[in-house]
């Protein structure tokens, strides 16, 4: 276990459950601070890495690297972070395969709805032809708060106490989230290696509060949707405020909930997770060990 | 192949798709009828039995008898007919598991949509407490046809015309489709082996067409909604019509979209078939045998 609290805690024996939860380090699980990941994780002899750091999703680091030190030593390594998927996707594969070791990343879209594992075995032999989606709970939950007449600023307050806003509110506002989701899902699902900035991009601040109320007072909303559409060997991906009749599926989230639907060449699917609290995420990790493990 | 048209086709050397599709076949893939579905298996060598015959919902029959058959001779059974799942279900996975094959009915609910495929390896180790969904195309189409300001009479041939009636309209508007739905999902999701007596059941025919335009008037929709609630070792089913607010994403299905919302112990998931044409009931056995042979 490695936290900004706890500092480095290893030993190859494991660690008792009782003294994590109660945050007592007997002496001998700490020992010499590591230089780094890759030294921590040979003294705790790990068969799984469980990352989840703060993410920088225009690098992708230091995640990328926790990855690789993972797979290297040849352990499991399951992530919630989407920076190393957009940025390292290839690379992490093929030195997971290399290892006969498994990359999950299923608790980075949609927390732990299954969306990448969906596609394997419940449906082989389809083509994905685009998808669209509300996939980032800040603007969900910030635009709700609008249309029940709060402003900006106290509807993103409203994010951050429920636990949901990222640290920079600009990452959600502005549409990198959904943009480095939309980039995730694109890369893995459409095997289309699509670049971070290609992905054309408007978040909700040109919005007016008096807008987003007005449309909603005749019946309407405006959602930050994610879409992606398969042109020949790449995909037009976009991230921009929608507005959308009461009617569709993806105009009735509200709070934290999510929602995307895949068009495929025999059906369109869609998936809901409805209003998930941030052991969702958790579970997206756990389930991820749970398919490293039993496949 | 058996089919009422073609009668019992059969080559341990298989048979040539061209051949198949214009219904054109050579004398020697014919020979002597066979007894029954087992001697056909047998001179087809077959290593995996699709079987879609018509149902008999309240037995089973002749359904299980095929995927019996099957399964003794060695080859995967994947089925359409929902009807085994619910009056055969523990003794043909026993049967599945002694011989070391596949029982696989992913069409048998929601056409293709990965339903029963979703759980092991999408949802581990969580707890299905309930569901509830919109399960019943035909009653779907009737009672947006009524809506529209169609008759009963007129709806159902509208239904029957796109071809997702059942033979005989009780099937569907009586709820029997329906409840069969619900006891397949509890008693291989929930693990609760019900009896398609024990379902609670009322379709829609008790409905007036004028309430049904009336309360679409008034922003309101009936759907004929399948719940299913765990108590304690067993589970409480029930098919009924119920009215549901527009803003439900239960109510905004139209034609053919079917919907399914499973509540579990981490948070609620919701899937959504929009729209599906008779070949994502074929996808579905396809899927199945993808999954048959991969696994």
């Amino acid at each position: 276990m490695a936290t900004r609290r706890a500092g480095w805690v290893a030993h190859p024996d494991g660690l008792n459950p009782i003294a994590v939860l109660t945050a007592h380090f007997p002496a001998h699980w700490l020992g010499a601070s590591p230089k780094n990941v890759r030294e921590w994780l040979e003294r705790a002899r790990a068969d799984i890495l469980f990352e989840a750091s703060s993410l920088d999703a225009k690098t992708g680091q230091p995640a990328i690297d926790h990855l690789k030190a993972a797979l290297e030593l040849g352990a499991h390594a399951i992530t919630a972070n989407k920076g190393p998927i957009v940025h390292a996707y290839a690379e992490l594969t093929a030195l997971a395969h290399e290892k006969g070791r498994k990359l999950m990343h299923e608790a980075t879209v949609m927390d732990g709805a299954p969306i990448f594992s969906l596609f394997p075995m419940g449906l082989p032999a389809t083509d994905l032809r685009g998808f669209c989606g509300v996939l980032n709970s800040t603007t969900n939950v910030v635009l709700t708060e609008i249309e029940k007449g709060r402003s900006l600023e106290e509807a993103l307050r409203r994010a951050q106490a429920i636990g949901v806003a990222e640290t920079d509110p600009s990452a959600d506002l502005d549409g990198w989230d959904a943009a480095v989701k939309v980039a995730a899902l694109t890369i893995v699902l459409m095997g289309v290696p699509i670049q971070l900035d290609q992905v054309k991009r408007t978040g909700i601040r040109e919005l007016s509060e008096e807008k987003i109320r007005s449309v909603r007072a005749a019946g309407m909303r405006y959602k930050l949707v994610c879409l992606a559409e398969r042109r020949g060997d790449t995909a037009d991906c976009t991230v921009q405020p929608e507005l959308l009749l009461a009617s569709d599926p993806l105009a009735n989230l509200e709070g934290t909930s999510s929602a995307i639907r895949f068009d495929l060449d025999v059906f369109s699917l869609s998936l809901v997770e409805h209003n998930p609290g941030i052991e969702a995420t958790a579970y997206g990790m756990l389930a991820d060990f749970v398919r490293a493990v039993q496949s």
